[in-house]
This record gives structure tokens, C-alpha cells and sequence, in this order.
């Protein structure tokens, strides 16, 4: 299978913010855009693997902006790195100033899935070549996440960890 | 004010097809996609005014081609044409397939909308200057289109629509 | 198959604007309403026909009024008139004051639906008998709105369009 | 204030059956019957004391015949008695077949309203007058059933609900 | 079967209330509210009987309190009676005040499911004990319940209905 | 402020899943369950707090086993580690098998709050003791997760990161 870049999976998914997606502070609900970032986030995973994919985790999302009653909120996928059948899919969220025009980062968040075949088994997928300096740092960031989890649920150790071992020394 | 381009104003909308948004034939529901387009075409008319604005009219909408549960939907979103304070917005739906990739055409749609200030009046708003073929094409069809609107809606005779009659000689 | 008359078909939706449906301006969100226009127009659609029906095309739809948080909304839909296997449905949109209980028009709206049988083929229709004033002048009127769509398509040729080129002579 | 008849605060609410609106066994979901019904009642309720209406009991509702998906289902909701600042709404649910557009009943639903001011006090209301033999046996048992809501909360002795005694003597 | 008791049905769903779940007075909608005690109640009818179960009726609902935008509502919701293939399924709705943590009762509620097999035939259900005092007095309340519910349905003669008889003797 | 347990703050959700909250696999669609997740464990927040509370970031997800249509889910909530203004809450989500009643882990969730007072300011909240072991083993993993969330935000250095460093050592 031929390699692909970040950008052959991007997914630009553009919506309002109206009063039936908020919280009782009127800014976009927390779980409603997790919703929406799990849609944007399967449709980058689905476009570099061609395949059914199944969200396997939400490994970090920042809220670091509320998004108000109103806004217009861009979240852009792309797949930041292939393992074997799973991919790590990073998003960015922004939100738009009606008078000026100018964009503002809202959060960023990272959600891995697996592609599987019809009977639901893992399939092998694509690698990514990343291009940009952003697409390279997410890259290799991606293999640290991926031994942090793996570390977390007991699947690795520590000392094998040699990414993110790095981090600690 | 400064005229502006069709892009300028593009907004893209990509989004799954789920369950809970179709009808008995497990085909995307007609009103959630009238929904969907009304909220695309918005942005993109919001940010050709960078102002407030309302749904005015839904001028055509055609339903080619069926859109199954589980497409990966694209709403291509560009005000057209404007005028003294309102907005055609033409948009593009697609629809594309898992396995290649390949895009199709799923319809085409026509809303318009018109800015308003804080009060609710209408209000001026920058002109379009179209770039492609198409986005001429389109913008000489919204004369047209608006002609045929105020000649149905008896606020303008048919003897003075011009460009409209002419098609008919 | 023996005509109808439009009251044959009508279908009577009347409901609550909650907040749920409204835009960020606190009235009925346009998407909402051309959502449940949809539905029921193709009630109406599918009691002239007794057949499964599917959207072809929204002709028009003006928001005249915008109805706030709280109204009560009822629209009437009525097959205006059938053509081989489609039908173009009218409908009025109504809001009505909560004190006085008097009813203002809100807008109007026309949709187009195509009958089908169980493999989806397009079926043929009993043809629409109008009987008010306003049935007939919106039967006749149905006739150049079809031929208008076809010129705007492409399918017929302006010259041939007979009842809508009289309009412009 | 004028008594009003029944037929004055009609309501008809027809609308499809979606997917989104199920249950797993692809019948219309119990709960949102409620909600319908909940909406067209508070309708009738609102037309016929032309105060805000807050929902104060459902006092019974049976659910005799599910209602698969894809169904056309007419709520008529109508006050079925009037008390100082109550109402009783008594609604039929009917659904239709397709091909022959004969109604069968689906179920019935009784709910009640109070009339409040914008301070929120329960403030007086109209009375009806029954006209059809229907709506007569409907405002008779009303009485029987509001003695019998109040005995059950406590707030009536069972001797001195009269009319609800006279049944079991 | 074995008998059960009803601690061993019980289901607790708490939620918050959110802007899209509210009526235009910023308060709980109630036909959402109608709409979770369905599901709560479903649950516990689910968990007793370990059958398919359907709703059968909605006994009895008072909404005594207004339940604002913003709150934790708690539904408890426990078999209070089974028959023979029925079951009543007795509901307490709590709120709470953020500061305090104090819990009020919102409201009660009494719904009645029917077990199904998978041919949705009714199927036989286990017996209740009742332990606590309220479940001894909801557990001899329901066979009134029952009898009444019989009564006005015209399945039942007045004169049979000894345990209701009594009450107004 | 006087310190609390982690039972304290428990928040129960049992609902059930319908088909407008599926995926076109006709699974709990995963945004969905990330949805229900942040309103339970907002709960949690709020009744450790007692304050209003805002999300600030989902740590971690793992979408272990897919959760059918028709399945009852349970997610318990409760407050893990409160640290000055902030609180992890860890989630635990169930499903059980209707007919045995034995309840199965469907995954696992930790996402983090902070308790703001009116003018949206981060405000001092009560410490957290716990008492069951599973609780003290994530009151200690608890730290570690949020020194490594400040490391990769770059709000802290690898080297400062006590807990972290420990376990690559």
C-alpha cells in the first residue's frame, strides 16, 4: 500500500452553534462537540483508510475556549499517523469573528481509530508521510501518545517505552 | 465597500449520514438536508457581509440522487451574487465513495439571505466579483433568478424584466 | 384512475416552537421549518397518491415573518396539482396570537414529490380537480412553474415553454 | 367570560414517523407519543383559554396498538372540560393505511392544564359546553375522573366525591 | 419463577436539563419529561421481568413542581406490582439544589409495561415482595390502580372491583 | 473546606440506547456515548463542588466493547482526585445481558473539571480522601496523568514531573 500525506485525509467540517447545542451557560456544550469531533474525526480516518473505521479512543481534548450561543466553529481533521490498522486522527477547532473575519483556536483534540474489514476484523492500512513542520511534530508525537497508552493499560512497559522514555532523562 | 469573490465566502460542510437522520428508507431525510444546506448556506453569507443574516427564500432545490445512511456528505457552500442587501448562495452537495474515493454529484441548491443590523433592517452590504466560468455562469443565472422571483411575487411586471424575458424570444 | 380534488390530500400539522428549534435570534430556526414542511408535504403527497413518495425538488419557500419562541405554528399542505407520476404540493404556513387567537400568515411554500412503487420506478397518479378560486389559479400557475423548472434544467427549450412564455408577451 | 365548545381549541397534529423517533423494535417510541401528545394538548388547552398553559397530569394514557416506523399518525386533541382554572384535553391518536387511507385508531390520552397568568398564578378560564353525544360522555366523565385524581392524592375524601361514588353503589 | 422485590428492578437515571430539553418558559419540557421516565421506567419493567416489555399505559403523572434550565433531575424508578404478565412500575423524580445538595421531590409518576416474548405474545412474569413500608403501600395501592384502570375501560364491572369498592364505602 | 469521598460525588446513568443514538452499524454511535459521559461526570463535578463546574479536558477514553442498539448502559461517575480548582472524574460504563442480568464493562472514561464561581472565576474546592482500594489506586494514578497532561502542554518540565519520572525509571 502506498504511503499518503495528512492532507489526503482532511476533513473540514463547518457548523453554527445554535440554542439546541448549548449548556445552560449558552456557550456549545462540551459533549455536543465531542460528538461532532468524533464525526469529523471518522470521516479523516475513513478518507485515508478506505475502509469502515470504529473510534478506538479519545486520547486528549483540551477545552480551552467556551464557544459561544451563535459562532461558527471550523473543525479540521487530518490523520496524523498510521500504525498497523489504527490511525491517530489530530483536529484542530476554531472559531470565527463575525465583523473581522479573523480565526481564533478554540481546542485542539486527538481520537484514534481502527479500520476493519466487513466481519469486523482489523485491516492493515496505509502509512503516513508527513510534510509540513506541524504534520512532522504531530507525527512524531503521535509514537510517544501511542507507547503513553500503551504504558497506561498495563500492554507496555515502561522501561520499553523508549520514546517517551526519552522525555524523563 | 470593497467588492469580494465567491471564495471568500465558501464553506464547507462535511458530514456522516446517521441513523437518527434518515428517513424510512434509510436514506438521508429531505428535511435534515434542507436543514443542513440552511445552516451552510448561512455561514457562507455571513461571511461575505460579516453581518447578521436571515433566510430570505429558498429559491431551488433539486434531489437528484439519493443520499444512503452512512454517506460521507460534502455541502460546498458560495454566495453567488449579491445585491444591494441580499444574497444568493449556490451550493454543491456531494457525495463520495468509501472505497475510491471518487465524488459524485448529489444536488444542487439555491438559498438567499439578507444582512441585517443589530435593529433587524436590512443593510448595504459588499458586492461579488465572480472569478471561475462557473461562478460567471452562476452569477449571471442570479439576475435571472431574482427577476423570476419579484415577477411571481407580482412585485415586479413581467414587460420589465429583461433579463428574464429574453430568454423567452 | 379517477381525479381528486386538493382537499383530498390535505394534511394539517399544527406545533409548538420550543427552544430546541430555534436560531440563535430566538425564532423558529429556517432549517426546522423546511423541515417540517417536508414532512408535511409528503403526507399530503402520499394521501393523493397512496404510494411511497420521495422529495424531487423544493420550488420555493418565502420566510415572509419570522415566528418566534413560543408560536404556534400550523401548516396546510395540499397537492396543487399532479402531473404523470409527480405532484407539486402547496403550502401555507400559519402563526396564530395566543390572546386575540388571530392567525396571520406566515409564508408559503411549494415542494415537488415523484411517486414511486416498491422498486423505486416512478408510478402513475390520479390527476388534481381543483375546486376554490385559489385552488385554481394555483393549479394553473402549478403548469408554468413545472415548465420553469424544466427550462432551468435544461429539459425544455424556452421557445416551448407555451404557458410561461405568455407571461413575457 | 363566554363558555366555549369543545370544537373551539381543536388541535391536529399529523406528522410521520421517523427512524429517530423508534424504539428498537422499529415502532415509534413510547416516549415520544408522550412528548406529541404533550405538545398538541397544551395547544387545545392554550386555543381555548388563550392564557400560557403548564402541563399539570397525564392522567392516562393507554397504548393499544404500536405504531411502526413510516406510519402517518394524526394526533386530535380537544378540552374535554373546563374546571375555575383547569382544563381536561382529551386526545384521539389515529394512523392510516397507505394504499386504502382508512384510519384506525391507535390509542387515547388524557391530559390536564392549568391556566396561569405571567406571575405564574392559575388564573380563571372559560367553560365548555359539550355539543356532540362524544364530547358529553367525555366532559361527564371528567368529573369522575378529576374526584378521583383528588381522592387519590389526598386531597378529597372518597364520601364526598359523589359522582365517583355513585359507580361503585 | 421466583419472587422478586422491587430494590431488585430498580433503575436510576440522573441527568441534567439542558437548553435543547426545556419549554419556552426555560423549564424542563414536560413531554421530555414524559420521554426519560419511559426509558427509566422501561429499564426497571426490563430488569424485573428479564423479558422484552412494552409499554402498556401511562397511569398517572402530576407535575407538581417546574424543574428549571440547569438542574440535576434524578429518576428512581421500581416495580411496585407484578401481574400476571404486567408490571407497574412506580417512579420518584427528584431535583437537587447545587449548593446545598439538598434533594426535593419533583414529582411521581406510575407507568405499566407488559413482558413479551419474541413473538410479542404476553409472557409470564415473577411475583413481587414488597419489603419497605412505601413499597408494602404502592404494592396494595396498584391492585386499586389495576381495578380502576379495568373499570373505566369497560373490562371490569364496578361491582367487582372489591378492593376500589371499599374505598368509597 | 472539609475533604469528601469519592462516594460523595457518584452519579448513575442508566439509559438505554434507541436507534436515534446509533452508528449506521447500528451500535451506540460513539459521540453519543461521549456526550452522555460528559453530562454524567459534570454531575459528579458539580456534587463534589458544589459549584457550577466546566469541562476542561477528556484524558482519556478507550472504546473497549461496542454497545449495541436496545442495550441498557450504565455509567457511574465519581470524583477520582479534586486538586485545587480542578477534579478528575473517573467513569466506569456497563452494559448487562437482559436475560441473565449480568452486567459486563463496556469501557472506561476520565475527563476533568473546574469549579468556577458566578463571573466564570476558578474557585477552591473541597480535597478528596479515598477509601476502597480501586479508589486510592486512581487517587495516585490521578497526579500522574495530570503532570503528564501539564508536560505535554509544555506547562510543566519532564524533569519536574515527580510522579511521571518514576516510571520510566
Amino acid at each position: 500500500m502506498q504511503a499518503k500525506h495528512p492532507s489526503d485525509s482532511i476533513c473540514i467540517m463547518t457548523d453554527l452553534v445554535l440554542p439546541s447545542e448549548t449548556n445552560p451557560l449558552n456557550n456549545l456544550f462540551g459533549g455536543e462537540l465531542l460528538a461532532r469531533m468524533d464525526r469529523a474525526a471518522s470521516i479523516a480516518a475513513r478518507r485515508h483508510s478506505r475502509r469502515i473505521v470504529v473510534t478506538a479512543s479519545v486520547n486528549h481534548v483540551a477545552f480551552n475556549r467556551t464557544i459561544p450561543l451563535g459562532s461558527v466553529v471550523t473543525i479540521e481533521a487530518k490523520v496524523s499517523r498510521a500504525f498497523k490498522t489504527s490511525m491517530e486522527v489530530f483536529m484542530d477547532v476554531w472559531i470565527e469573528d463575525r465583523e473581522s473575519g479573523v480565526r481564533a483556536k478554540a481546542n485542539e483534540a486527538i481520537y484514534t481509530f481502527v479500520a476493519v474489514d466487513e466481519t469486523g476484523l482489523p485491516t492493515q492500512i496505509a502509512e503516513i508521510t508527513p510534510e509540513t513542520e506541524l504534520e512532522k511534530t504531530r507525527f512524531e508525537a503521535a509514537l510517544r501518545r501511542k507507547q503513553l497508552s500503551l504504558v497506561l493499560a498495563g500492554k507496555m512497559k515502561a522501561q520499553d517505552a523508549t520514546e517517551l522514555k526519552a522525555l524523563f532523562q
